[in-house]
């Protein structure tokens, strides 16, 4: 097939208010019944007591040693009585506040928030190939977010590699603060850098400590070092976000048959385990700090050991994690993802089979739900467009069809002869400019007119069109004076020899 | 991207048992509130007692009156106690009859039976590009559909069209029943060709006419001309099929704003009603005799008035069409599909929302889960392949993770050491080669390695796939003895110069 650039049509992004703030539109699904899901976290109580969690950070320790646990070297055994006291004291329910009151989000039972692809390395396009991540790439990869309305929260899309890493916040920060108003990331990198992040996102939106500590603001990953292992920047970023009340997303990366057992119920416990194991250090340093757990759930390829995703064990795992995570009553975060290499029919089906698994769980927080490849290693700018239309597509099933005798239209019904058509009805001249959803990349044109068009697929129409929402970008309100407002904090920290990051 | 064909690895047909007849996985989801359901129940069955069916047949009218329709000329008005009783005595439960028994399905609340692509007029790969579907392409398509458990039932993927209409019926029965031992499907097109095509079906399964009768061994879909039509054709297989008591797959089309009114209510309220006043036809030719109802929702572009598929509306429509059916305690069917004009992330998109959309909705049959691109103008091969590991991976999601003692594994999580891995657990050990569903076509390989291999997306990857699949292909048992006893009648009925199709 021809792959040439079309010129995209004029207006792509559809602004929908309703898209910004989500509720799942499903009931959620179970794959255990209800006492296998008490057993399970039975288990995962009696691992954290038993078996333990290999702590790394001594700070980490002695906070746990003073909450009742016994330490033992650089294991840490902790009681039920404290994950008890832990889950109680989490809040069920957490505001994010974002630079732009209209951005801001609620975590709870029921409430979707979509992440986009992060953490990868790598980005690719098809106009520049695939390279290391740059700070351009960053950027613009934000720029995407920032445009469609069924992104909700930053992410870290691409690595900006050509920074180097003790001044990379300092560029990071900057970037989501200027050229995004919605809720941004923060690496859990060493305490310095935390501290500075903190700092830049007072000075930007011009909050006093007092108001940055009354609300999360911003959000860190924790993963768990799949099995029982919490690493020193790990431990470190659960207590520095702790302190500062910021939101802490818990996230054991536990891929059945490598890191976790081969079964999806074992899996599972010991993702819990990791999970519930992290979120009591957290409590014990402030108890009520806002904490989203969950995990990242798939299963490797036995015959390569390569991670899968999008595969029944991802499904189930997620649908596993949401019942577990609803048994103690926290808000929780899933993940779909691809490990397809580019942007096909694979890396569709993957995503939109995990996707859907996410929204089977009914995940609080659907994290990579957009240009993920290689399983993380890269942010596809294709992959993205086409990942957002899936977005769009489920934002709009969070509106339930209209049930209103006017929409049941018993008028259009007669007004129509058999084998006409509704073309012309009052009720479809007074409801077909908002009736249905419009695709963002999806080509409906018939094949001669799109053979006549140059016969472009999917992918190559993604190109044109994340090239047209970067040229057409505009940073949102704000945007240019938080820039301003960091530009001397940066430089004189930059002169001052930046920030190192923890081993 | 470099497109070359990979030789694909030597087993590539996964024969999983399990998978020849499926549960769903998933509670049914809810688009309306049950009273909003019993709402739209009633005005379908005002709409067919006031406003009423177009029906074209003479004597599918008649019948009509004689179970108490009032008739106007063409006009065909069905009052409420006629669809009562027609829904009484349809079967919830029907047993569809292979050709092998292992190959038999139930079609009732809670099966899922995958049907392929079917009714397209051309064929597309990658190898020899797009063009009116031919015998060599109906014959290889039904090739792919015996080859893969995941397709419980035949279906026209693509039409025969080098072979003349009053001869075509002959050749799409002989192979079917030669190449497949699944259940065969037969158009309804006029008596001659239907009555001839039950007396191929019973010279080759050697069945006497009661056994034949006693028995659904095949099935026919009735598509109404939405809205509010029966036209000859399809008013004559409805009767016929009842006669014979062979399986009537009533399917109203319904585009929402186009042949449907635009609102999905009003859409699904049009839809129910068609289905119901066909059922009645069957019910009055013969009691009892097994329907299939439902329907194909989807809305159109309003820009182009282009049919689309994998929407939100579709997604709405399969779940209130399931909420319907449930309602009146009837087997129906809904539709996968794509409008999209090549194998790429559009097509897979779609295909995957509608897919994921009918098991929300616990669609008895799913039509069109693999093959179907341009809205079902192509039969698309490559397409075909990448949709079957979306439909193996659904499969694999109907059996529930193990829950048992052994798969919660104790021993397993106190074998590996914080930061180690379970590769080599007893528990991973007596598992990893069942554990994981074993992708057909995802390429799980690292982006180096998948380079070094020629960096073939999933389209490619597909190609080398069917081809194998056919190359290796080997007829069921059978399937030679029941070509062999279809010879002579062929011949005979051919020289007496076919079988003419109803206008």
């Amino acid at each position: 097939m021809v792959r040439r650039n079309k010129r995209a049509p004029t207006r792509l992004i559809e602004h929908r208010p309703e898209w910004r703030r989500l509720r799942h539109p499903f009931q959620p699904q179970e794959v255990f019944s209800t006492d296998k899901i008490e057993a399970m976290h039975e288990m995962a109580l009696k691992l954290l007591e038993e078996l333990g969690l290999k702590v790394l950070l001594n700070d980490a320790r002695d906070v746990y040693a003073k909450g009742g646990a016994r330490v033992n070297e650089d294991m840490v055994f902790i009681g039920r009585d404290m994950v008890t006291a832990a889950i109680a004291s989490a809040p069920a329910s957490i505001q994010l506040r974002a630079s732009s009151k209209e951005r801001d989000l609620v975590l709870e039972n029921g409430a979707l928030v979509f992440g986009p692809g992060a953490g990868c390395p790598n980005a690719t396009d098809l106009i520049n190939g695939r390279r290391p991540g740059s700070l351009r790439d960053f950027d613009n990869a934000l720029r995407l977010c920032q445009s469609f309305d069924v992104i909700h929260k930053l992410g870290p899309c691409c690595e900006p590699q050509d920074v180097p890493v003790h001044l990379r916040h300092y560029d990071m920060m900057r970037s989501q603060l200027s050229l995004s108003d919605k809720f941004p990331f923060v690496y859990g990198r060493g305490p310095q850098q935390v501290a500075e992040c903190f700092e830049m996102m007072c000075l930007a939106l011009g909050l006093s400590d007092e108001e940055f500590l009354q609300s999360a603001w911003c959000s860190t990953v924790v993963n768990t070092n799949s099995p029982r292992q919490i690493d020193r920047p790990m431990g470190q970023a659960l207590m520095d976000f702790a302190r500062a009340g910021q939101l802490t997303i818990i996230t054991p990366f536990c891929l059945s048959g490598a890191m976790a057992p081969v079964t999806v119920a074992g899996a599972l416990i010991l993702q819990h385990a990791e999970a519930l194991g992290a979120l009591v250090l957290t409590q014990l340093v402030r108890p009520g700090t806002p904490v989203c757990i969950g995990g990242f759930g798939s299963n490797v390829d036995m015959k390569s050991g390569a991670p899968a995703f999008g595969t029944p064990v991802h499904v189930q795992m997620s649908i596993g994690t949401g019942q577990l995570c609803r048994h103690v009553g926290l808000p929780w975060r899933g993940a779909a993802g691809a490990a397809s290499n580019a942007p096909d029919m694979q890396a569709a089906g993957e995503t939109h089979h995990s996707l859907w698994g996410n929204l089977m769980a009914n995940a609080g927080m659907v994290f990579h739900s957009a240009g993920w490849l290689e399983g993380g290693l890269t942010f596809g700018f294709e992959k993205f467009i086409n990942d957002v239309e899936a977005l769009q597509t489920i934002a709009d099933l969070c509106t339930a069809p209209d049930a209103s005798e006017d929409a049941f239209g018993w008028s259009a019904l007669e007004q129509v002869d058999p084998g006409g058509h509704f073309f012309a009805t009052d009720q479809t001249m007074q409801r077909y400019e908002t009736a249905f959803y419009k695709p963002l990349v999806a080509d409906l044109n018939n094949f001669g007119t799109w053979e006549l068009n140059g016969a472009v697929t999917a992918d190559s129409r993604a190109t044109g069109i994340w090239q047209q929402v970067l040229s057409e970008f505009t940073p949102p309100e704000g945007g240019a004076d938080r820039r301003a407002s960091l530009e001397a904090y940066i430089a004189d920290h930059t002169a001052a020899g930046g920030a190192p990051i923890m081993d």
